[in-house]
């Protein structure tokens, strides 16, 4: 069966970081839900681009329908709303406590902070927030952190390269090799 | 005044190429409005990305309402639309006539051939259409290229550089590089 991954909207959310995860986890195979918190409407993300998620947070199931990957993308508002909604700080508890993956891209890894989860662990974030993080992580200014099974990426430009390590962390090398050309993603060597 | 760029869209565009293109605009200061071609509701994109244009198409009187850029992102179906709805083919000639700068990537410069517009003129696409546009323009494999009022490129991987180049375009090379730096873009340099 496909892997499951579900994705977190709120309004203010970065709309490149939330729209290139989602496509190129469905480019590569990845069954992906787009779960807005403030319910089934359109959010309105960072830059004023309207975005309907496939369903609500509170519609949701998180004790019975299991994602191998839960992934946060970044923008500052659509973070700090992620960092003060319970239920979501509740959600990356469970996700890594269960050991399955965790994503966070750009300001993000903010909610893991507030969720109280995988402190010590080798993270990334964007440059906004690293001194924020900086005391309770191993912080990296690497564009792609992976630790286990916590994935953490910088920003809109490095969307790409966190999504492509998604793939290849739930479906493989192949399907990332696969998928790559068409997209004619510049891969940077460092 | 801000410049002025009309973003279409319709089922089927390309989200990653819609989203990244508008933000950045939008980052670099420049007024854009997104227009859907089915109307005022939704948008389904390629990769199932359901998105709310700000306006429908119909609902902009491109007599009167000037737009420094209009700009046609890509995939397939929504490429494919374009290319056959009169008032967009219309559109595109309207714009080059003018002296206005036209911006196309991926499959839409398809749109453009249909157009009859920009003939000879310098350009790239997706190279999944690059057959189609080869004997009526000098076809380019580079990432961007700019000739004259024309602006093409190729794909998801390359609209970071693509909308860049149009915030330099229509804002300046000091705004673009104002904005690069906070979305850690990787800029090739090949
Ligand atoms: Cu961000």
């Amino acid at each position: 069966a496909a892997k499951r991954a579900l994705v977190l909207c709120a309004h203010g959310t970065e709309e490149m970081e939330l729209v290139i995860t989602v496509d190129v986890l469905r480019r590569g195979g990845i069954d992906v839900t787009v779960a807005g918190l403030e319910g089934p409407g359109a959010v309105e993300c960072s830059r004023g681009v309207r975005i309907v998620p496939d369903r609500a947070l509170a519609d949701v199931d998180t004790d019975r329908e299991l994602f191998d990957a839960v992934v946060l993308p970044g923008g500052a508002k659509g973070a700090k709303t992620f960092a003060e909604t319970p239920r979501v700080l509740e959600l990356i508890r469970q996700q890594l406590a269960a050991g399955r993956f965790l994503g966070a891209i750009c300001a993000a890894p903010i909610a893991l902070k507030a969720a109280d989860a995988g402190k010590g662990a080798r993270l990334t974030s964007h440059p906004s927030v690293q001194a924020t993080l900086a005391a309770d992580y191993d912080y990296s200014e690497t564009r792609v952190v992976v630790d286990g099974k916590l994935i953490t990426s910088r920003g809109p430009g490095t969307t790409f390269e966190f999504a492509l390590q998604l793939v290849e962390t739930l479906a493989g090398k192949a399907k990332r090799d696969d998928i790559t050309p068409t997209m004619l993603v510049h891969t940077p060597s460092a």
